[in-house]
């Protein structure tokens, strides 16, 4: 027996930033409450949401009271402590579960089960020290990205290795952190899948989403990519099977490159992230039931929704700092969707909403 | 120049049902927040705002300081006393403005207005006392269906008239009440307008409603309304009429009989909505912009968004009373948009959610 919730429950969200806040404003038509839990006081999601926690990650108080007045917990990102996740899942249902967050915040661990399950990566190695860098190198060569196992984003905790004779700045680069090596990959597109799995084991995938980035952020997702259909497939099974693994439930991004093999090309793993995602933005308005909806239906138990499109192509830019600044000009195209988060300063890089157009 | 609002401002919003609700899902995601006044502390709309009142809508001091911390003021409801309203615009931005409210809040103002535009409308005269209703009477006839000038709503303070004689039961039926007495339409279809006038009076209107009644509660809208061309512009040129004459700002919704006319069909005013409409609940799915985003636009004095479709045909079914019990198949079915209203008790009659599904 599934444990369900039923209309009028509350999910708890781990999270304050606008994935809480887009959750919140998916869970309501459904019928649920949300209860959203952060540590800064003016997160964006307590704007929307029924009811609100300002503490700590770590306040083992503060996650009790919270846990006891949810009925289910989730997260919107996934560098929650494990001993939080541990705890939470001893007083409420957690979705996606412990052992998923635990795969999926560290870069090693993800990689290590997606060569496991015969997903193509990267080259990679773990890496502990500069020794171990150093012999690492040795193995997968340059050029090479240096990364912290734990904790990065968007860029942060990355470094490029051109030559063997940079190891020792890029381990001081990235601050001597348990890492990981990995092999450049002449990649010809980024691509990421945007599934949902329910409790009752249910793989529902959104069309595969086609990602460029600027100075390491996401810019602009169009959907569906255009790549080759033996090439959705294969996107589209590595995602099934690391969720089926993982026994996961809720919505998974799972992040891939396209890369020249032999005659062609092939799909290898880059990352996963255990909660809806940037890249998913778009199905808000471009499929039926959006990411956020998705995720709701898994972690409240219920049956997911129908992933098809709404138009032809849906395409999504963010707008990073000053670029919300255009908000009048894009409230004035007629089918524009836009969307802020109501983060009050647009420091550079932050992410301050996104618009999305959808052709029919 | 327009008086208008910047991202991060707040919407303050007189009435916290579903309405209320659902205006505040469509104002966050333009980054506004929304600030909700009710006398229920278990208002569904304060599930998802960022402030709440809990007052009475006479309580002078809690008005203040309600109009005194937002920027713009709307509500979901026009049974707001006129005394409220008329104070609010000494204080905020109020839109629709107050005049718009005492003209759609008195079924007498607003047919009088109707006929002064050159709208058709059913035979109507004022009844304020016995003798005035059988005056009336003599006039229009039977079948005739006598109202209350003001607070009625799904059919309350209504009587029908079959035979003169049954004067004096209908005049105690309805209280007494100020009233108008309406003949009877032979209606073959009953339809709405829901249109926005933005603050630079822009009129869009959304493809007309198609609405079936049961027991004098919406049941079922369907849209595009499947009549004849002539009649799609005569009652969207009555909408527009009506919204310029009143200076409108924001979404309104105007309701028409479609009744034979001569060997052909004519439209027929029935009444205004100062506010979002039930029967625009489809477009949240079914248009560009929602029938909420668009007010919000419109309070905000901001440019409107578009109102075309999303696909061929959206139908919406009201979710009343028992019929929300339903929620769990309707989550199964993949292309059902389901909405709960996050109300406690399923009385008979109450409106507790709707189901839109959108053929594309």
């Amino acid at each position: 027996m599934i444990r369900g919730l039923k209309p009028g429950d509350v999910i708890g969200v781990l999270g304050g930033g606008q994935l809480g806040r887009m959750l919140a404003l998916a869970a309501a038509p459904l019928g649920l409450k949300t209860h959203i839990y952060a540590p800064e006081a003016d997160s964006p999601a307590f704007d929307v949401c029924a009811a609100r926690t300002v503490a700590a990650y770590d306040d083992t108080a503060a996650l009790t009271r919270f846990a006891e007045a949810v009925d289910a917990v989730t997260y919107e990102f996934e560098n929650i402590p494990a001993e939080t996740a541990a705890f939470l899942e001893t007083k409420a249902i957690l979705r996606p579960g412990a052992r998923a967050l635990a795969t999926a915040q560290d870069r090693l661990n993800e990689k290590t089960l997606a060569r496991e399950l015969g997903i193509a990566t990267p080259a990679f190695a773990a890496v502990d020290d500069l020794a171990g860098l150093r012999a690492a190198l040795a193995g997968i060569g340059a050029p090479s990205v240096l990364k912290t196992r734990r904790f990065g984003y968007d860029g942060k905790g990355q470094a490029r290795i051109m030559d063997a004779s940079e190891a020792e700045s890029a381990w001081e680069a990235i601050g001597r952190a348990p890492a990981i090596l990995e092999g450049f990959v002449p990649f010809t597109r980024e691509i990421s899948v945007i599934a949902a799995r329910g409790a009752d084991g249910a793989f529902v995938p959104f069309p595969i989403c086609d990602n460029e980035h600027r100075n390491h952020i996401l810019s602009v997702t169009r959907a569906p990519a255009l790549i080759a259909p033996a090439l959705v497939a294969e996107a589209v099974s590595a995602a099934r099977r690391i969720a089926e693994k993982l026994d996961y439930v809720g919505v998974l991004a799972v992040e891939l490159f396209v890369a020249p093999h032999g005659q062609g090309e092939q799909v290898l793993f880059n990352e996963i992230a255990p909660r809806v995602h940037n890249s998913g933005h778009w199905t808000i308005e471009g499929a039926v039931a959006s990411q956020f909806e998705q995720h709701v239906r898994a972690v409240a138990g219920w049956p997911l929704g129908s992933a098809a499109m709404t138009g032809r192509e849906a395409v999504m830019h963010n707008l990073i700092g000053d670029e919300a600044g255009r908000w009048r000009a894009l409230l004035a195209e007629g089918g524009a969707h836009l969307h802020l988060y109501g983060k009050a300063e647009a420091r550079p890089g932050r992410k301050m909403g996104h618009v999305t157009r959808v052709i029919r």
